[in-house]
């Protein structure tokens, strides 16, 4: 794609587009129940990567999407992203202080706070999502129901229970695998679906090759988490870092190693740029941003 | 309307037509994650009254819903019910140990599963709902985004939130009942509209008479609430009586009194069957629901 602006200034584009749009999206601070809509606000603002915007936004792009749609659908999924990271820092879950190099929500406000906070985001990024006006409501419904089974019990919230189940078991790489294509993948995936969807129908094979991307995406973004939770300091990460290993979780490199896991990286960001071969130049920001999940540093 | 069935016949038909569609749209227990979908099901099936499902029917039934669809509405509200029930019980918030006469989930369980149980569930709700097929798509998204709404931070998760701020003040009956409104009244109107929206659009007429219906039967609710757990015993409620007084939280009956609590919840009554005047005779149900929801002794 000739004449595209280098990467580095699209991603900055799209992070400050998502955080004007999440924070008109979110209740403002003073609205009844004050505190309730200032952790919203504290949870989801001013923080984050925002990965999976930066993949519905690419995603759009490539699919021709409409501004107001896309946008609805990033922030949907990082509304319901941010939700799950509250929810798992709580004390009866992971137990952290840290997120974001900002105190977690438990910490910042109260238990109880954070719990309603994770409940509102996701009500909220529902309706963020059907508050859409420039997709036909056909394909709105069809995107609302992709977004509710990537949030749920077949998707994040069934990849956190298997994840919390796995503690102290020695998974195999199947298991572990499939536990993370749950608790990780399907949001990603279906950020990269609910962008293009932003956009018109898919065809059989464009969804066959969107789900092949995201799920080679999806597997390498958690297998660099676990190799930077094994070589990175708390503060590069701005979370608290080797925790997996202290809680006895299973990762890639306590069950591939180091190099390997590396390796295997390498390889899935490989078969993610094949992935979108039937797109062509076009789909040049997604193939920046598989290229951005593997060689990140935080 | 002669010839319709007794009240109690009709109610006990649509509780076991929700308990059955409840089974169904719930993912079964042997999937994994299997303990996750066991809980889910613990919390959701073989209790409750079922008074949002029982609202959803009866307006389907005026309304001439589709079959699919008004089963669809009836069991996403009572599932968002189901899991707010959840997290309320978890220590950090009210701390109860008895729901429905069973163990709640976190002690049945522990509190990670009941907190992924209540996450599940919110998101079930919204891909069953996302699901109807026998609804036009832009009445289905406007139903999804009702319930999102009533959901929310201004709605359910917002009354929750000023709940928790309001232990140990004095509340004004207007901020009690505002308070209410969110907490209890968002859901019991969105039940009553979502039955309605599976059978046709409605006029502003209908929808102003309707919300008037639910207004006065959410608060009645509440008020016939507080004077149960003034009232009753643990073991008839199937949950912990006198918990509020304990808790220091204002109810109806520690502002108003006893007696004048009960003249409410009658006059509430009746507001809500003026409300439905301009349906006739057809509102049978919803006049019937009015009734149980202030007579009721549990």
């Amino acid at each position: 794609m000739s004449g595209a602006a280098p990467f580095g200034d699209w991603m900055k584009a799209v992070q400050a587009r998502t955080e004007e749009a999440l924070d008109a999206f979110l209740p403002p601070a003073d609205l009844v129940p004050a505190k309730l809509h200032e952790a919203m606000r504290y949870t989801v603002l001013g923080g984050g990567k925002r990965v999976r915007p930066l993949l519905a936004f690419a995603s759009g792009e490539l699919f021709g999407a409409d501004a107001d749609a896309v946008a609805r659908a990033a922030c949907a999924a990082e509304m319901i992203h941010a939700y799950s990271l509250v929810h798992d820092d709580m004390p009866c879950m992971d137990d952290d202080a840290l997120r974001r190099g900002k105190p977690t929500v438990h910490v910042a406000y109260d238990e109880a706070t954070a719990l309603l906070v994770g409940d509102a985001l996701q009500a909220q990024a529902f309706e963020v999502l059907a508050g859409s006006t420039g997709v036909a409501p056909a394909r709105l419904v069809t995107m609302l129901r992709l977004l509710a089974e990537a949030a749920g019990s077949g998707g994040m919230c069934g990849g956190q229970a298997i994840d919390l189940d796995s503690v102290g078991l020695s998974l195999s790489l199947e298991q572990l695998e499939r536990m993370h294509q749950l608790k990780t993948g399907a949001m990603l995936r279906v950020s990269v679906l609910l962008g293009a969807l932003a956009g018109r129908e898919l065809d059989a094979a464009e969804l066959r090759a969107l789900a092949e991307y995201a799920r080679a995406i999806g597997l390498a973004f958690q297998v660099v988490d676990d190799v930077l939770d094994a070589t990175e300091d708390s503060a590069t990460l701005g979370k608290t870092a080797g925790k997996d290993a202290a809680a006895n979780k299973p990762t890639y490199v306590s069950i591939l190693g180091l190099a390997p896991s590396k390796a295997l990286a390498e390889q899935l960001r490989r078969q993610a740029h094949e992935a979108l071969a039937p797109f062509g130049e076009q789909a040049l920001r997604l193939r920046e941003l598989a290229d951005l999940i593997v060689q990140r540093k935080a």
